[in-house]
């Protein structure tokens, strides 16, 4: 099977066309890799990208891309909603076929060690690359933001783990990481009561007693006068999707209200809906070498 | 999308391990094509054969397959159980990505025209390929099979499509169509009573006034002491794998019987599994694009 890695980074520039485009071109014009999406966003100040490729690939197109952000983008003129740490803000890499985490974890050690030296920028594995429980989370790892890292980073316990001991002014920070695909799903109600969505939310997320790896909060549909559960699955293999659609579902019920709809927002793997189909058919023995597709990747 | 095709020959002989491996080798030294899977049965002494490619590389491999074939085979000295009608018995050419129905059809048309002009070999189109109703049906194609087709392509309403009007001694005749993938999907019911399984069948089947893409009947499992509604499902787009599914736990429950376990035999589509996904957590607007692995195809 082809290796096949995803890449997420996102950068703190939303606004100049120009400067974007020339940071995208570094993802375009390398080997091995797909650019997928990118979207940038005004208030944000900042783009979200996705691309894909072979783990050499995806290795250069970051590099390639790290380099045009740092020639383009000045933190010391940046403001935006989104909470940022520098630049390049975040760079998680996401095994998808024929890769394993520890792949994925090795690429964010030399794509950290790489813009650690070459731009002398701190840098911070997260989440899978961890060197420390403490910065697994990316919220605590980015906490303080640009500015607050110029002390932040005087702290022993938040020593970098490539790259000076130093902010760089221009360039700020960089979290860099492995994890698993994150599916952004969202179920729609037949209530427009946003209460009852949010009551569901709180039930269903890890941090309320729920699912391990679910996040949820209940919003409103203004367009469609109708309340949703907007859940984002940051483990589907352990957290199947049919088991959070099935809770909502049980939760629901309570309140007399039903499930009307539900979204994929973005990309997911195959593998999230192959094992939904599974279960719902009750099949025994399935193996995703079934799946015909499957087989030209071999 | 990359195109992919797939092919399911079928040749008369499933003993003589040394011509079925010479055959075999035919495929496998062809480019841009993949053998997937053969196997072999001795009482119907038969090779089924599975293999995807290019258009180009599933034409390529067919046609150096059948040159093999009418080498090794010959059908004045062949018994078996399963009926056949040659050496060569069975082509179909099946859609699976990026490639249209239409398509499938020109190839099943070359190959059918270069077997019937380079091997003298009576060619009969079928399914979807068929170039009368009538030669719809595989069944109806090869009735009377290689010893009454002697006397069959006498009858005007049996000219071949390619090749000469008369029926090759060593050769015999062969069927070469278009279709679309089929689904083998069994469902496991939790009793040993064959006769519910089979009832269950004939109400769910198209022959009994159940769904038109939907064959199936009732066996029993010796080994697990359970009854089975064994379903091949031939054209999984108009008939959805969710609806058979539900169809059979409808059916089940006037008998107080519920499905324990189903089973999906060989390979299928993706499609066919994300469409089940799909209907079961109720997702508005899924666009298979939106599956990850989808864009390394494109």
């Amino acid at each position: 099977m082809a290796k096949l890695v995803e890449c997420i980074p996102n950068f703190s520039e939303g606004r100049n066309k120009e400067v974007i485009e020339k940071i995208m071109d570094a993802v375009r014009n390398t080997e091995e890799v797909k650019l997928l999406d990118y979207s940038s966003d005004k208030s944000h100040n900042r783009t979200v990208v996705t691309f894909i490729g072979s783990p050499k690939g995806v290795e250069n197109a970051m590099i390639n891309m790290a380099e045009k952000v740092y020639e383009n983008i000045d933190m010391t003129k940046h403001s935006g909603e989104h909470p940022r740490m520098g630049a390049l803000d975040v760079v998680p890499f996401v095994p998808i076929t024929g890769v394993d985490m520890e792949e994925c974890i090795e690429i964010a050690n030399k794509v950290g060690k790489t813009i650690g030296e070459k731009y002398s920028i701190p840098v911070y594995l997260y989440e899978k690359a961890a060197s420390t429980p403490e910065r697994e989370n990316l919220a605590k790892v980015r906490k303080g933001q640009y500015e607050g890292f110029f002390e932040k980073i005087k702290d022993p316990n938040w020593k970098p783990d490539y790259g000076p001991d130093k902010v760089n002014e221009k360039g700020g920070c960089v979290a860099v990481g492995a994890r698993v695909p994150l599916v952004a799903f969202n179920v729609n109600l037949d209530t427009e009561n946003v209460e009852i969505a949010d009551k569901i939310a709180k039930v269903i997320r890890n941090i309320g007693g729920g699912l391990r790896y679910v996040k949820a909060l209940g919003v409103k549909l203004e367009e469609r006068n109708i309340a949703q559960v907007s859940i984002n699955l940051v483990n589907y293999e352990k957290t199947a999707l049919y088991r959070v659609f099935e809770m909502v579902k049980i939760e629901a019920k309570r309140y007399g209200v039903n499930i009307i709809g539900s979204e994929i927002v973005g990309l997911l793997p195959m593998e999230a809906l192959i094992k939904t189909a599974e279960y719902y058919l009750q099949i025994e023995d399935f193996c995703t070498k079934q799946v015909l597709e499957t087989r030209i990747w071999e």
